[in-house]
């Protein structure tokens, strides 16, 4: 099941969550793991715990004999070395791929490597709420759906060693394209964040005047408020390179809220409820499916 | 610490998750505990679980011995409950203290009993995902703030006895006006619950032309869509009972929406950072004081 993927000299350009869980997943497929980070105590962790079997802050230095090159930074650090200096310092036939949020961006800039290098966009989706290496763990792949978007310097070769990559962390490998992909991921992650932060503001503006505000809030306004809490230099990056589909979704979602309103300011009650049942319905389906009933 | 509350026969109205709950909670406190409900499994699994000494589905054979009486059904059958017969069964001297999502309907009924009997609005401020009394916990109330509203049947000594009350059950008594109460909750639960759906309806509209929407779909979506999957019937009582409070909160919610989105479609990076932060600061503030850093 594993497609057979190995590396002889990976290296994971990013030392966060993302790329040191990434180390820990595919620790039995690589010969030798290069860490790249410019933050000393990101690579000093990677060592200590074993995620890596050496590290530097230098990036010619980690790539350069690279086979297969790991992007774990913030999007848009990744486009900036699509752009750049990575391409002249890769060995032909390396295959790179992404593993940043949103996809477009990253994808156009692939066209950027010199031909010869392989490069797939990716995205797995997963996470965890407090980042940082020292919440890296090998199982966050794991029967997670990992996100492939071939680029102009997709090959079909490269296609199938990015099959074999995800399937070998654990993940679902789905291929789509980059448009599609930033489209699906504006709805179910970057609209539900901005909810949840501007849910955290409404509630702080009157907490001005009645501090009580806090003192009750519950389980429901922790949960639907959670992500609020996400780092916001990585959400501003996100959200930055997925401006227009974030507005389209978030002109949708206001159309669906202003129609609830209506019925619920004109004391439509069962226009109402036959609105709201199919939403109950379609979340606990969702729920039985994806998330064993949570 | 309890206040010493203590009742000879309690009539609980209502054997759902909040009315089980409560006679668990309680049971040390009550010589006798009646449940009323309509359902005959709801009464049968009261008494098999041993949460009450009798039940019963006719009101008057429930309340016309209790010295207190709970009222644990939606809200507008507690409104119903409090305009129509519920005063003519009581004893005088009894206390009526409802625990609805929503008061200022409460209370203001509350002014129809019959002089002579004690009631006091309640509304304590937990739950949990699943309803029912085959949910029923009697550390639901356990450090959770049980927040007391005044109404025209309020005496100085219902008012004690029903601090003790929310006391025995381990709840931390709050008390406020029926209108606060309102205004904050819209905040804190109708409004999130509002997003939640909205959100779940917005997906489920992307969803029919791309059913990977909801494959894709992980963390964020899970706990942010959580409260999409609450009873419609319970909700649909609960904001028609709020309507006025629901609106403003939602109008300002638009207003804190409007202003994220226009410094995003301007690619303003540094004002949405700026407005980002202090939110990310108060959900995260939130959680240390209230949730143990959830």
């Amino acid at each position: 099941m594993t497609g057979g993927f190995h590396a002889r000299n990976l290296a994971i350009v990013g030392m966060g969550l993302m790329g040191g869980s990434l180390a820990l997943a595919i620790r039995a497929q690589a010969d030798q793991i290069v860490g790249i980070d410019s933050d000393e105590r990101a690579r000093r962790i990677a060592l200590e715990r074993g995620l890596v079997d050496s590290a530097t802050d230098d990036l010619y230095t980690g790539v350069n004999r690279a086979d297969v090159v790991i992007l774990a930074t913030p999007v848009r650090v990744i486009v900036e070395l699509l752009r750049m200096q990575l391409g002249s310092y890769l060995r032909s036939n390396t295959l790179v791929v992404d593993i940043g949020s949103t996809k477009q961006d990253i994808v156009a800039a692939m066209a950027a490597l010199p031909i010869g290098v392989n490069a797939v966009g990716g995205h797995p989706m997963t996470g965890k709420e407090n980042g940082g290496i020292d919440e890296a763990d090998g199982r966050l792949f794991r029967n997670r759906p990992f996100v492939l978007c071939p680029s102009r310097r997709t090959t079909p070769a490269a296609r199938l060693r990015a099959q074999a990559l995800a399937q070998s962390l654990g993940g679902l490998p789905i291929e789509m394209d980059a448009e599609r992909h930033d489209h699906i991921v504006a709805g179910i992650s970057h609209l539900p964040y901005l909810l949840s932060a501007t849910l955290v503001a409404t509630i702080s503006n009157r907490a001005q005047d009645d501090a009580t505000f806090w003192a009750l809030a519950a389980g429901g306004f922790r949960d639907t408020s959670r992500l609020a809490a996400s780092d916001v230099t990585m959400m501003g990056d996100i959200l930055s390179t997925n401006t227009q589909a974030v507005a389209t979704l978030l002109a949708q979602f206001r159309m669906q809220l202003a129609m609830l309103e209506t019925m619920l300011i004109a004391g439509d009650e069962e226009r109402l409820s036959e609105s709201l049942l199919p939403i109950q319905a379609a979340r606990k389906e969702w729920a039985q499916k994806y998330e064993n009933g949570r």
